[in-house]
């Protein structure tokens, strides 16, 4: 077995095994699995670690957190501070992307339980020569371990306990000088570790903080239905970027087969011009590794991710493993694909459903140690095209172990790349796929449209174990899904879902030009496709026209871009809002997020009814900030610039849709 | 470093890495932080194992649960179900005491995804040909592995698969006889098997059900302040056992010191006929391993036990690690315990009390190997001598990693021990001493008194990660502990505290001879000790003195012992009482439990009320048993023999607490 195919295992400390070791460390969070997976953060961020930590008896203990970059021999520390109930807490701060270890190291201090006891004993009045006596050994073993000045200090303490009087013993004994140079050369010689080393998976920026716009590069050419082209969409970039946007992801941008080929509206039958699904990957211009010739050129394609990137703009591609029938890898590596008795290749199908224009690939090929190179090297060749970010399409349906494999090599070589999940399955296996090591998953927010449906599936994103590895991504819409809430056409539901995916999660994204425009008609009622559909014919979108919520989106990416608030999507508190006495309007739903260093605080208030005007009395939370129910305070409107002067905790709020259905507010709270 | 002296780390499966093995086993349950601890179960007990189970894709899978005994080669195997939302369970009987293994093991069916695609391309009339073919080819390598009649049953399918008419093939395709032959050689050469092997601690009967009577053998003897002896005590075995006790704890029987001795109610000084605490432990006459000679000959404590096992009861003993001054091994271990500067013992402290009686062991000495050893022995010592229960004093002031060691190395050999953790302390500390090995634990029961904190207190025990490693075992009193809520003296409250740990809790145990009648005068207003404690003196008891409560605590114990659901803790649901419309009852408490055979199902009703009578609604929860609210049902009350006729859930109970403040119904519902 090439070693290069194993999947991660827990690494367990090699500590020598000592009875002596009485301090126990016994859970420490994050700890995804038993240590099986990495918790996940961000560049530059500060991770906490907690650990539930004690010792028997009534010794007093102390702790550290230690922690390296993946690869370093020696350990950083900082000191872990008890919380309660034995519950200890430190943190430190990432660098660049890459893998982190951590675990925590306790041990009993014996100065400091000495010390707990001689005060009491004083306090008591009972008799402490013999204790000033142990105090100096304690003392003069300390000052063997001390270097620099500290040995000498407490040399001089050991004098100080032993032969002077009671009064400047006790003095000497409690005082800050002894007590500070003790604490610089605690004895770790039988100090506990934590039996595992745990690992943190270090992210870029954009994994935590990113703002997607999804666009067909085909249905940006100059003319009516002549085929886009890669410099014709460099030339719409400057206007993603004014409107706020960091990231474009890009359907598949690669050849696109002829056998079975889908014509408009998902028919079975194309007519000679139509393009066909892009994610009908392959023909005889190549696969997975190639452009789609009416794209350009790969110098083209080139060309446009640095230009995206002089803008700020991250291009991120779509990676779908599957082929169309006329792939190059169906005659290349036919063992990748399962052939059917009658000598023809398995399509996809989920019965009764066919979908004959792709393949699917054969993960239980016995070839698969070159299957799994072969894709893996898909990702790498894009990456030395300067792509970073990768929306993967239908992860669910490929072996999760091919992931974790992936990924996991690809970010050993690419710390700074990014993977998106595009599984819309169930709970179990979105989590797994983060697990494996997604750094962002598509998500349930397009169905969740209710007050109580966004409460309780935040509250699971953010207050489960699920916060500390999976990073929620979310959409309003995509090519696929058009949601019945949209389907009214309300310009107001449009901005309204626009602003909860922007303010509710640090990464959001949309398919633009369709959000952009409130394009709102389905294929056929019930259904959530659109009519018309990009994904099978090329569109000219008029982006200027009437009606588009242009402005709106661009505040609002603006205003997400200068609240480090927004940056983030742990850090939400639901905030009460009542309709009247004791009963909390159903409409109108408020949540206030707070930047991790505490000077940024956004309280966004939605009224998720688009037809009528809604108003209620808002609780803001001033006990979170340590401030009385009482406090006056200002919010700052930032859609619009205004700023409120509110006294004390409950305030009146009224959103009009046809007005704007959303406020945003910079909370400006006395420090 | 000794082997012997090292901890358990979980057990990785050692499976060859193959990335077709496409299903994931996500999180089993039980697994006690990531498989470092065992989880515990009785012997003869069905084991119910989860685990999240799925695959990339739509294909079909299957699991089972692997188990064996430690040591076995083979894993046995049973196969597992899915739940909801990809969650399998499996159950398997476990039968002596000992370590058992379990893991899970999971495969894609191909027979079964094929078979299910068919189905639906038969309603949706769609041509399946080829997947006949297909079948036909699964069904060849099917009948490759098959064993016996099955190959040949199988190859004849593959016949009707492909040259019989459509019929004929559809029904073979979708026959029973198919699917079940081919259930019997699933392939299982990819499968996947969970990443870990799992422990499970398997404990002999009285771990899990057991009612304790702590008794003093000094006070029993025959004359007034003579000091009673084991000889004596064989004669009170009878009476015990006809209460229904079924383990006798004694407090320590080792020689006690004279140095530093306690007096009456823990004087400072002793007069010369003061017999002294017997957890000061040692002296002249031997310490741990020896009997004080006043109680009799080690071949008297012998005897004692053997009598106590033909009566169906076990000799719990008190092994407390702690020694007199005079203990021996001061002076043949001085290595074991701290010494001062002055070149006297350090005795046992926790600033400004000063237990002077008492030495403490030095656990981190750098003998521990010699230290270990020598106490790990004392356990073995008295194992040979036909103890297998033992009450551990103060374990968590003895290092955490010895108890691991030595429970988890003396269970090696003796697999039918039981520890009990005497430690009322801090929560995890609790938690940790259950998961390094402890059999039961004390609780926090004597303090948990009004029916809001018993509810929850018995639902942080039973519905926490705790079930699987802590079994409680609740005390309403001990020679230490006379809670305020007996100190009024009322017979009525002695009552309802031992209805609630013993119905509470299948594990329960008393202070006998003070609890049987109703001591209840503490040393001081607003202490804990009981006044004249049996701890410093020889106390006679006139056990049929008026008042007592013998008759009341023999029926619970003969009502436990004859119904199983008694004799679980983790089966509890609590049932709601109102005192009036939609107001829950303060006062009365309810709770059903249920054997796990369903056979058996007992009420219990209980008024924490000593005073006065109380009345409620009782709605019993007859959808937990699948029946409707209006089913007609009979409770027959344990205690009086009277049988009552209850219409539908909701009836009313009243309990006059001078009377009998508790009801114990078992409820005979239709089947």
């Amino acid at each position: 077995m090439n070693p290069e195919f194993l999947l991660p295992a827990p690494i367990r400390i090699d500590q020598p095994f000592d009875g002596r070791r009485r301090v126990i460390i016994d859970r420490i969070s994050p700890e995804i699995d038993g240590g099986r997976f990495p918790a996940k953060c961000i560049e530059g961020e500060a991770v906490t670690v907690e650990a539930d930590i004690f010792t028997d008896g009534a010794d007093t203990i102390e702790a550290e957190l230690l922690f390296r970059r993946r690869g370093d021999k020696e350990w950083s520390s900082v000191p872990m501070a008890a919380l309660v109930n034995d519950l200890w807490t430190g943190s430190f701060r990432v660098g660049a992307p890459g893998i982190y270890e951590y675990t925590v190291q306790a041990w009993v201090d014996h100065f400091l339980t000495w010390q707990k006891g001689l005060k009491k004993k004083i306090d008591a009045g009972q008799d402490i020569g013999i204790d000033l006596k142990i105090g100096a050994t304690i003392v003069e073993l300390g000052a063997a371990r001390a270097r620099g000045e500290d040995a000498g200090t407490l040399h001089h303490h050991v004098g100080l306990l032993t032969v002077g009087d009671r009064e400047s013993a006790v003095e000497a004994a409690l005082g800050e000088e002894l007590a500070a140079a003790m604490l610089r050369c605690p004895d770790k010689s039988i100090a506990s570790m934590y039996e595992k080393v745990l690992l943190l998976q270090v992210d870029q920026r954009k994994a935590g903080f990113s703002t997607w716009y999804e666009f067909f590069p085909r249905s940006w050419g100059g003319e009516p239905g002549r085929h886009g082209t890669f410099r014709e969409c460099m030339a719409k970039l400057p206007r993603i970027a004014q409107m706020g946007f960091d990231v474009v992801y890009l359907p598949p941008i690669h050849p696109i087969g002829l056998t079975k080929r889908k014509g408009r509206n998902n028919s079975l039958v194309a007519m000679p011009d139509d393009p066909g699904s892009c994610w009908a990957i392959g023909g005889p211009d190549g696969g997975h590794t190639s452009v789609h010739p009416e794209l350009g050129s790969m110098a083209d394609f080139e060309a446009f991710v640095q230009e995206a990137e002089s803008r700020g703009i991250s291009v991120a591609l779509d990676i779908a493993f599957q082929c169309s029938p006329d792939h190059p890898w169906v005659l290349e590596h036919p063992q990748w694909f399962r052939w059917r008795p009658d000598g023809t290749v398995q399509f996809a199908e989920n019965p009764p459903k066919r979908y004959e224009d792709i393949l699917p690939i054969d993960f239980e090929t016995k070839d698969w140690q070159n299957l799994w190179s072969e894709l893996r090297g898909v990702f790498l060749f894009w990456v030395g095209k300067g792509v970073k970010i990768f929306r993967v399409d239908n992860p669910h349906t490929k072996a999760f172990p091919f992931w974790e494999w992936a990924i996991g090599t690809i970010r050993q070589m690419h710390p700074d790349t990014v993977f998106l999940a595009e599984a819309f399955t169930r709970p179990k296996l979105m989590a797994r796929l983060a697990k494996a090591g997604y750094n962002q998953s598509y998500t349930y927010f397009t169905w969740r449209n209710s007050k109580q449906e966004l409460q309780q599936y935040l509250s699971e994103l953010t207050g489960t174990e699920l916060v500390d590895f999976m990073r929620p991504n979310f959409w309003p819409n995509t090519p696929d899904i058009l949601h019945e809430e949209l389907q009214t056409g309300s310009r107001a539901k449009f901005i309204i879902r626009q602003v909860l995916a922007a303010t509710l999660s640090s990464n959001y994204g949309m398919y633009g030009p369709a959000y952009e425009l409130c394009e709102h008609v389905p294929v056929a009622p019930g259904k959530e496709e659109y009519i018309d559909s990009e994904k099978y014919e090329i569109k000219r979108w008029d982006l200027d026209r009437p009606g588009n919520i242009r402005a709106e989106i661009t505040a609002v990416n603006r205003i997400r871009r200068e609240n480090p608030a927004l940056q983030q999507t742990r850090n939400i508190t639901f905030v009460r809002i009542d309709a009247g006495a004791n009963r909390e309007h159903d409409q109108l739903m408020a949540y206030v997020k707070r930047s991790a260093d505490g000077g940024n605080v956004i309280l966004t208030v939605v009224n998720l009814d688009h037809r009528n005007t809604q108003g209620g009395w808002l609780r803001f939370p001033l006990e979170l900030f340590g401030l009385p129910h009482t406090q006056a305070f200002t919010v700052e409107e930032l859609l619009t610039g205004q700023s409120f002067h509110w006294n004390g905790e409950w305030n009146f709020v009224e959103l009009n849709p046809n007005v704007m259905p959303a406020h945003i507010f910079r909370v400006i709270l006395p420090s």
